[in-house]
């Protein structure tokens, strides 16, 4: 399959429109529409949020009678099902539509071809795989929800050059700049949930919410708490409820934090703790496609060795503390280099005067 | 001061030609001149090695009668005075150069601007400011000890992205990958000297010459012993005699060593180590300009509380070992943050599969 420069570009603000989306559509993937027509563009449209028209519906209403004979560029495979809204595919068919790009299939393998399959039947002429990659970051949780079950779990981490997250007396606050932490709520804004852990809580007591840009849905916040130490008065228990994740079977208290709107997941594991990889999965039911995280040097090393983490998205401060100073990960000593987790650099860039990298976990 | 987009052009060249001579002009700055007449390049020249004449008279050689009226753009104020070669300055007014545009003056202090008042006397145009800092860069080893009596130290550092050099049994190899290896090869070579410490003899036993690139001039290696614990069948000692600096006062090991062709420099401090600010004079007395240094945890350490590291050249693995592996820096604990080492990012890139970091300390 090749596709022409006018081909690209057409997806590339197909892939523009869908990125508007970023922090709206979950538990829908991001997608966004353009048609073109006789070398024009006739119409553009994008997901805005779950219940709301897809980006081909808003395309297709505002091109009208131009969509005849035009070609749709979508960065994702047509929807052949009625979900909340009816099949893409049928509203393209009905259109007249000749032609239709998407830069992926659908990543549930039981569903994907199937919509490009119904175009296909009703004579419309179909491609994917144009900017592929693209369309596949710009809906890594999406894709991980559908494929393995599970959320795309980003580790966020602060540390200095020498990999501290704060001195031995515990002070860690302002280890990176204002724009790393700016930088940090983007992210955070973009995620379906923010996780972090009762050690956190304790120490910090962090709203875990996002406050440095505009916010139209707030992602959900998920606490690990085992014991359900957590107190009625951490700022985390204030505004919307939260999900909180234990192994404490406290029926009571559980009894009582869903009475005041919270959601309690009780998943212990043989030792006493939460089951992670249980906990991953659960989050993947309920729709969750992007997790952020935030904990520490305990909560990181756990969801490390749980094999729970997708990406770190680590900021170093351009300073230096020590070895005294607390670490970033609680792994038990190796052996052999062998057995260290390898990642891989995605992306590598200043925020401010901080260093910040993208690295994703290469499986085993 | 303003310079013309043709005036640009050749001092980027002269710099490109000054970095011609980055591994071999030591203890000589690195410098470049191009000759330009009638809007056309009449020559070019660079310094090879001390002894052998500067980038001016390269230049002035090659356009002979070109060099009337011409401009003469060179990296660095052309000398005032006899050393190993005649003042530059009298060679351009010889030549009938009309103009000279020098990148920076001279970084000693007590010299700055004499080359260029030697010129001015005899009715040529002279201007400086021309691409300053570039210019800097190139020769920050020279101006350092010109400036401070002591080399640029540079400390290159190799670590996982949690911040570790070694497992917790002290595993350590090939922590980095191939091409962060041979680009710390290139850092080596444009260094007048690699220094590192006895634990790391000790550990590692490493040669600690320029091995992965073609290099006319070893750099000297600098052993910190304190109490001269080198074992004579390291390799380090091999080949070209070293320089060892040591607190022991052992005159027999002394002379010794001192027979067998290595420089001792005794340089104890009150607590019976190295007097590492003192080290750093003598090396710059004896005309080292940039020190490459690559050492351990300990070492490390006091570098940097000493206040003798310039910058740090870190390479990240991207890899994850977990806190019970070894650090970088042996600090004493801080009870503030605001006492951290700062510094700045001067350079962030990927090597191969690994993060490089050039980093700079920001002095109190």
């Amino acid at each position: 399959m090749t596709f022409s420069a006018a081909d690209h570009a057409a997806m590339a603000r197909a892939l523009q429109l869908a990125a508007q989306g970023l922090n709206t559509t979950s538990p829908n993937p991001r997608v966004g529409c353009v048609l073109v027509r006789d070398g024009a563009v006739a119409s553009e449209g994008w997901h805005h949020r779950a219940g709301e028209p897809h980006a081909e519906i808003h395309a297709l209403r505002q091109a009208g009678a131009g969509a005849r004979g035009a070609t749709a560029y979508v960065t994702l495979e047509p929807c052949s099902h009625f979900g909340l809204t009816p099949p893409c595919a049928d509203a393209l068919i009905a259109a007249g539509v000749a032609r239709v790009v998407a830069a992926m299939e659908d990543p549930n393998p039981l569903v994907a071809g199937r919509g490009m399959a119904r175009l296909r039947a009703a004579g419309i002429i179909t491609e994917h795989g144009l900017l592929e990659s693209e369309a596949r970051e710009l809906n890594i949780g999406f894709a991980s929800r559908m494929t393995r079950g599970r959320p795309w779990l980003r580790l966020k981490l602060a540390a200095t050059l020498d990999g501290k997250t704060a001195l031995e007396n515990g002070v860690s606050q302002w280890i990176t700049g204002p724009e790393a932490r700016r930088d940090g709520h983007v992210w955070r804004a973009r995620a379906c949930a923010i996780l972090t852990g009762i050690g956190t809580v304790k120490a910090d007591d962090p709203q875990l919410n996002v406050r440095e840009l505009p916010c139209e849905r707030q992602p959900l916040r998920i606490l690990l708490d085992a014991r359900l130490e957590v107190s009625d008065s951490a700022r985390i228990m204030q505004g919307d409820p939260i999900l909180i994740a234990t192994a404490s079977t406290d029926t009571e208290r559980i009894a009582r934090l869903s009475a005041a709107g919270h959601r309690v997941l009780v998943l212990p594991n043989a030792a006493g703790k939460v089951d992670l990889q249980g906990l991953m999965s659960t989050l993947g039911s309920l729709g969750l496609n992007e997790v952020h995280a935030e904990a520490g040097f305990k909560l990181n090393g756990s969801l490390l060795r749980a094999g729970c983490v997708d990406e770190l998205l680590l900021y170093l401060a351009p300073m230096l503390v020590g070895d005294a100073a607390n670490g970033l990960f609680n792994l038990a000593p190796l052996a052999r280099l062998e057995d260290a987790t390898r990642l891989d650099i995605h992306d590598l860039r200043q925020v401010g005067r901080d260093i910040r990298i993208l690295a994703r976990c290469i499986s085993a």
